[in-house]
């Protein structure tokens, strides 16, 4: 299996993605190759810095990189020589078995819309995040930022989509499906939301437990995935590290709150497309970065697209 | 001045309302009256029960109770005898001046706007809710739950009616007024966000200063007035509530993060109607009440309803 990974991307790069990439060498299976993406020579350099021989991975030169501020559309149809660029070129054709980067998210997404193939059955890609729970387990939380106006039918797939992840990835067995809402009962929300419950309540697809309120997000341990509009969870997403950074700089500390640290995070999964695609948080340590590898790994391993495909050609 | 408090409403009531009560009456200027609207023999006994003279108070017996969980619509038309629909009919009547309960909040926001005037000129009255921020300023985040599906105009219109609270009821003299978004680009947020934008950015209702991610909502003081639609608002604030519950459960202490305390809160203010209308959180406190009747006071010394006609008249 042949894992690629963005060494370029990242507020970081490419000093904390190689050391990432070295620690997940250490722990990826016998089959697992890494692809390291990116300027050659710093590659090289870092690898030897560590006393790691770069021989251990796969090196493939890029000459161009995408900066984290830069317009994703436009940076990704210019830059055809970046490490991102290059990356998904090689996943569409079977080069590559999966992608990760820390890098411009905007650019992730362009990529995995533009360049690989949304699967059959699915309306829309979305991205999704395992956010802490203070039972000890996680809830994964989408659409986190792809679709920032959504459909009830989008909603619904969402449901789909993180069910499946929860069960391959998470290992839930049966995973409860919730809606974030502003209220519990079924009449509560704006249209969308409306609409979306209706489709939910009868769904044979997943199991669907109901509204969740957000004050019960990391307390109630009510659901196990939790479907939102792309503006909303990402606005979440972005208060619970608003919270954390806040909690860090008021020099608050708790085994609990330090769970929320995104820096130490996996990846979020590109959830929809023909290959698994991971963001990483561009302040990604490396062991963020050896998460998201071994992440990759994982899907890989679990064959995520292959239950992706099942369950959506059933629809 | 004739402040009405619903005494029958919140997940403490009569006995924490009236001890609110006790409190505001020490606060209050000369001219302010409080009119307990409730069960007069239990306002009478808590009183009592404290050594206080309910003859303090103009005590307006009411015979019906609208419970927390009980439909808003149904509830609001078939209890008129309830202490928030008398409340509201004397509002309407300018028997009293101000309402304030910390009851069922669908019921508050019916009575607003089925037996009070939404002003001239304002298209959705909305609801906004007071954030600490980490350098000691509150920001105003609004709406928070009255509209679920806005329109760009409706954002605009929020923007002018935070402008105004700030600076009457804050005391900012040039409030910043941002827009809740998922990037600090124009270019980004879901439809109506984007086109609030560009309503926002020529303002000269107000001071428009951009975008603000929710990760920067307490710690950023980049802004005094957070604008975004009732259900990201109500989710962004339930976030809060939760997140502050978790750290009182995880028996962390800390000076900034009590101030997310909502049992202290003063309330949550109706901007737009033809009054002011406070609603309180259920768990409010005593504190938390006498709060909200020094705040309906100060609305109406600070004549803030003549201020909003004379913005939105404007327009």
């Amino acid at each position: 299996m042949k894992i690629g990974l963005d060494v370029m991307g990242g507020d970081y790069a490419p000093q904390n993605i190689v050391l990432g990439a070295i620690d997940a060498f250490h722990r990826l299976g016998r089959d697992s190759e890494i692809y390291l993406l990116g300027d050659q020579i710093k590659i090289t350099e870092i690898c030897r810095q560590q006393g790691f021989d770069p021989g251990n991975f796969s090196i493939v030169h890029c000459s161009q990189t995408i900066k984290m501020d830069e317009h994703p559309v436009k940076a990704y149809q210019k830059k055809s020589d970046s490490s991102v660029v290059v990356g998904f070129n090689m996943l569409a054709k079977g080069q590559l078995d999966a992608l990760a980067s820390a890098g411009n998210t905007g650019v992730m997404l362009t990529g995995s819309v533009q360049t690989l193939r949304t699967l059959p059955g699915v309306i829309r890609p979305c991205i999704s995040c395992e956010m802490p729970m203070v039972s000890g387990k996680n809830v994964l939380l989408l659409d986190v930022g792809f679709n920032t106006d959504c459909k009830p039918d989008y909603l619904y797939q969402f449901g789909i989509l993180g069910s499946i992840y929860a069960r391959e990835m998470m290992g839930i067995e049966r995973p409860r499906v919730a809606l974030l809402n502003i209220g519990e009962e079924e009449e509560k929300g704006n249209m969308v939301v409306k609409e979306a419950y209706k489709l939910m309540v009868d769904s044979i697809d997943f199991n669907f437990v109901g509204n969740i309120e957000a004050n019960r997000l990391f307390a109630g341990d009510i659901a196990d995935v939790l479907v939102t509009d792309g503006f909303v969870g990402n606005i979440c997403l972005k208060q619970a590290e608003g919270m954390y950074d806040l909690i860090q700089r008021l020099d608050v500390r708790n085994e609990f709150l330090d769970r929320f640290n995104y820096e130490i995070y996996g990846g979020t999964p590109v959830l929809g497309v023909s290959a698994p695609v991971i963001i990483g948080h561009g302040a990604s340590s490396p062991v963020a970065i050896s998460n998201m590898i071994a992440q990759a790994e994982r899907a890989l391993n679990n064959k995520l697209i292959e239950k992706f495909k099942e369950a959506m050609s059933y629809e």
